[in-house]
């Protein structure tokens, strides 16, 4: 979605580096965080609550920049934890260099897509979880990320649904169905 | 939140009109869609869902902007339909005046803190609607509008917190209960 060439041109100094699956790259409650530009590999974001229950914000294959933006942008501990579902290779860049005052012209212009498309995709994901049903949620899901069923745990696509494993498996069956009878 | 003299240089030919308490200044489906900046009043943007259920994104009183991103972003039909809640003075900007393309440096550095700003409230909204009880979630809407809770009927309330009317009920009679004892 974000072609490489764009993002690396907002942080010289970037580095690649490599982590291996089950790697949690950032830990909620850090005051220094980072953004992540997956060049290879799956990461994905997540809070866990009260009672120590996982939800998925995010997944991040390659092409996908994955960071804690609310902490970055009011300079906040994070929400987030990050963590790497395969071996990934991924760019790592200083929050710094997405802060507005930061950027050159060539670069805002740069970021401005990427901002308004995450801006896009993030009201897209709250009115879905809103008023969206299960079935709905879990297409747009599908839609969203293509390549992704197969590479990740039916439990962790209900943690991003926001539903229990027990009713995406029913809802897979009956898309499953529908499709046969189609 | 936004300077008004920020805004405006966004686009010069943007005016302020008057809308009366209930009238709709953007419907679902619509693929002309606007921004409005908010003057004076207090306008909401929600969707209604296929039972005909209503879920409220996002109030906006005075010096907020609300307009739907994600139609602008893709060039897709409108889902969210807007509406005043009250009386209200708007500033209307045409949908193009946020395209990256047709803004100067300038005018994109504005916009990019007003971006950033969004994305971060976006992100704190999904991991509250997915993570969050509804007493915290309640908390929350108080901390981001803080002037709202005597202006919006309490069903509103609910709606944008995604409960019943009885269970914000509940939870404010808790609140007020344990102040009174600290």
């Amino acid at each position: 979605m974000n072609s490489l060439s764009e993002i690396l041109t907002l942080d010289s100094n970037a580095k690649t580096k490599e982590f291996k699956r089950g790697e949690i790259i950032q830990r909620e409650g850090t005051s220094n965080s980072f953004a992540f530009y997956v060049k290879k590999g799956l990461l994905r974001s997540y809070t866990i609550d009260e009672k120590g229950k996982e939800h998925i914000f995010l997944f991040a294959s390659e092409g996908w920049l994955i960071a804690d933006f609310e902490s970055q942008e009011f300079e906040r501990p994070t929400d987030l934890f990050i963590d790497c579902l395969e071996d990934s290779k991924v760019v790592v860049f200083n929050r710094e260099c997405f802060k507005v005052a930061a950027l050159s012209d060539e670069q805002l212009r740069k970021n401005a897509h990427l901002m308004a498309r995450r801006i896009a995709v993030l009201q897209k994901r709250v009115i879905m979880l809103m008023s969206a049903s299960a079935k709905d949620r879990y297409n747009k899901f599908l839609e969203t990320y293509p390549e992704l069923p197969n590479r990740i745990p039916q439990r962790m696509i209900a943690s991003y649904l926001g539903i229990t494993p027990q009713a995406l498996s029913s809802i897979r069956r009956n898309v499953l169905k529908s499709r046969q009878f189609s």
